[in-house]
């Protein structure tokens, strides 16, 4: 679907061109979001504040002189997100939080841009899970097939950007969850390196673990959105070394390692799309297994439910019947978790970093697919591939959860589509503090799937 | 007892005009550790390797190649730092090992310098207290009063260099276990800023906690060591930004901050001997309270807990009965905190940082006793000070451990002496990462002191 929907670098052409203005974007965004309601991609959408937004971008952009190449671009917002003019609830009847003047630094930047801050988007209840089921508003659609899921905890994004609803949104990734919802729904999605971009604002899963990023309809929307995200920010102490966006490097034959084995098995479906898109690239393609990838994940775990389990302790001691019966299991099973298993679990994490720095060497980016099925469908408990069979919640996470664990970049582009029509997404990670790299090598990959075509 | 003893500035300055060789100190540490055996301050010395060492410093020395102004120099090692000729045991039956060739960073740095490393400390077993008391060779004696302890951990380091048996050893400090026995034995010794000196080869309590440090006769000898504990070291991560030694800067006048109020009570000789120093220097002297003292010491003490336990849990699964069944005892307790309350931990100790560099403004140095009292009786195990009754144990912690929760630089220096003839310490600690900075205004202070007597 991406393919016939306007990308953010399509607005910013029309904008530029006087085809469209602020508020015909936002008109016909407001339309289609009204036409597509059934997706459930929204908690909430102010006609108001979106119009007042478009109004004065308009009038900026009349008088030649909008703040930014993005002035007057409708994007979504996760709800997680601190919004200065929507309330915030992270879709759990637990604490939700009524506008106090606050935005997200994230959001802050694209306001001060002159974007339109659209309406707060649908999302798995506090980021804790990954296919947007559980939600105080209820499951996300899949724009694809409605009766598919659109991944999450960014499933409203996903589903937003992918009905082409608005061109770009944000989400947050913990475990992939800005990246599974852009793999499901068929759009880009962008995961910075730890430490680079602030998340001032977001309401936090798991704080050494989270990081915000964009979702879009193309690869050079990501381009446009990062410098936004990326860069020190005083009210976050991760992004104390931050550096701020720089330009893509010029595109040259990349080398890439195709992860694969013992953990990381996939459908044979997803595995030939992903393989057939290696194949048709100039990259050079080396194997490599994760060693003990349950290990890995068990590490990932630990540290997901302890931290999310510090955060949550007093609310969930003051209101727990706040949240649903089973983010309050996962919150309650958080607190049993030992200092010691947790100390064990940041040495597992640094071996890891060690694993993919030291020990693969010489490549520009490892290959994953982003998840080892296409989109599952609504009411599918499990799902089975390579000899495994899963948990859907555990399919989605299945290999997004590495990038967190070692805090590296990384990127979903669809590079095809499942006999049922259903995106299937390839994930690339980069080196820590390479962002602008891993979109050098995400162009190649791209490049090479849309000449195809 | 110091200011008999022949410093180790005394030594460079004796060796440089030849009226000392290396073969000669090194013979008169021999009969002076002989002849003081009974404080129980060496775990081991090996005369035939340290007369092997002294005799090749003197051969260098008598060519006129020197490999650096402490060749040939005594220097005593705490017994958790791995040395290539001495066993290393950290005074317990748990785990004692053998050399294999492994010099800790530190030891390796001097001994590249031509250091005589003389023999190995009496330490309280593991580190994993503050008295000294707990050892598998023994309780140290103060050389001050045998009766009394010397504090620990690093009680054999302060004990031997006190007693003028070396001029200089090795301590690590994970809640004042360099300052503690310093401060008792009336001796200088030096916590660096954490993540500035490497613990490579010192056997860790707690590394979120842990700092190497010199233990010496007078100021100027800490300034001769600092160069060698101080860098970046790829064998220890967190010394990734570690700066090399700098010069002292310039003394000028100083601004410091006297800590009191709850939590951080002092007998009142501890506290006239502290206030009469700080009236006779020319710093300018404000007043300030800590805060929630009690909060703060428990997060020191979880992270302590939980690191020393996931440290030891494999050694304590396969040899339990190796430990003390005091040692045991706490990492059996350690086992129990959750990751909820290590994170906790970790927050309050974030806090503690931002107290002392946000809402505390404009200081060179904050100022605490090093001790509450001076150097208890063996046998105590009460201490009563300030309408505060505690174990000993936890007496000798009573404020250095905020300098370690804080990782800031901190120093002992010993300003004035009990009724009972026992050293009393002033504890100053720096701004993080500027260990120069703290030893200039201790210069100010100790010249002040010294100048009265």
């Amino acid at each position: 679907m991406s393919d016939i929907n306007e990308s953010l670098t399509d607005q910013i052409a029309a904008l530029a061109e006087g085809q469209q203005t602020p508020l015909s974007l936002a008109e016909k965004a407001l339309e289609r979001a009204n036409a597509l309601a059934d997706l459930n991609a929204f908690v909430a959408i102010d006609e108001n504040i979106v119009m007042t937004q478009a109004k004065a971008a308009t009038l900026r952009r009349q008088r030649g002189d909008p703040l930014s190449p993005i002035d007057g671009i409708p994007i979504a917002v996760k709800d997680n997100y601190l919004t200065r003019d929507y309330p915030t609830t992270a879709c759990s009847n637990a604490a939700p939080l009524e506008p106090k003047g606050i935005d997200a630094t994230v959001v802050g930047n694209l306001r001060d841009a002159g974007a339109t801050i659209f309406g707060k988007t649908n999302m798995h209840e506090w980021a804790y899970g990954a296919t947007n089921t559980t939600s105080n508003i209820g499951a996300t659609r899949n724009p694809h097939n409605h009766d598919h899921i659109t991944g999450g905890s960014s499933g409203g994004s996903g589903a937003a950007v992918a009905a082409g609803i608005v061109s770009a949104a944000l989400g947050s990734d913990t475990g992939g969850s800005v990246r599974i919802p852009s793999s499901a729904c068929g759009i880009y999605g962008f995961k910075p390196s730890y430490g680079r971009a602030s998340r001032h604002g977001v309401l936090p899963l798991s704080w050494s673990l989270d990081a915000p990023g964009p979702m879009a309809t193309e690869l050079q929307d990501i381009v446009h959105l990062l410098p936004y995200f990326l860069g020190a920010d005083a009210k976050d102490s991760s992004t104390a070394h931050a550096e701020a966006f720089k330009t893509v490097p010029d595109a040259k034959p990349v080398h890439l390692i195709n992860l694969s084995g013992p953990g990381l098995e996939r459908s044979s479906e997803v595995n030939f799309v992903i393989n057939d898109a290696l194949r048709r690239s100039d990259a050079k393609v080396g194997q490599a297994s994760l060693g003990d990838v349950d290990q890995y994940f068990a590490a990932w775990e630990a540290i997901l439910h302890c931290e999310a389990s510090a955060y949550h302790s007093q609310l969930l001691a003051e209101n727990a019947e706040g949240y649903s019966s089973v983010i309050r299991a996962h919150l309650e099973a958080g607190t049993q978790l030992s200092g010691v298993e947790l100390l064990e679990a940041q040495k597992i994490r640094a071996r890891l970093v060690q694993h993919l720095t030291r020990d693969l060497k010489g490549w520009d980016a490892l290959v994953l697919p982003t998840l080892p099925v296409p989109a599952p469908a609504h009411g599918e408990d499990w799902q089975e591939f390579g000899k495994r069979k899963v948990t859907t919640q555990d399919s989605m996470t299945w290999f997004c959860w590495i990038g967190n664990l070692a805090g590296f970049p990384c990127i979903t582009i669809p590079v095809g589509t499942s006999s049922k029509g259903l995106p299937i997404g390839m994930m690339l990670m980069g080196r820590p503090g390479q962002d602008e790299a891993l979109l050098a090598v995400a162009r190649i990959i791209d490049r090479s799937i849309r000449k195809q075509r």
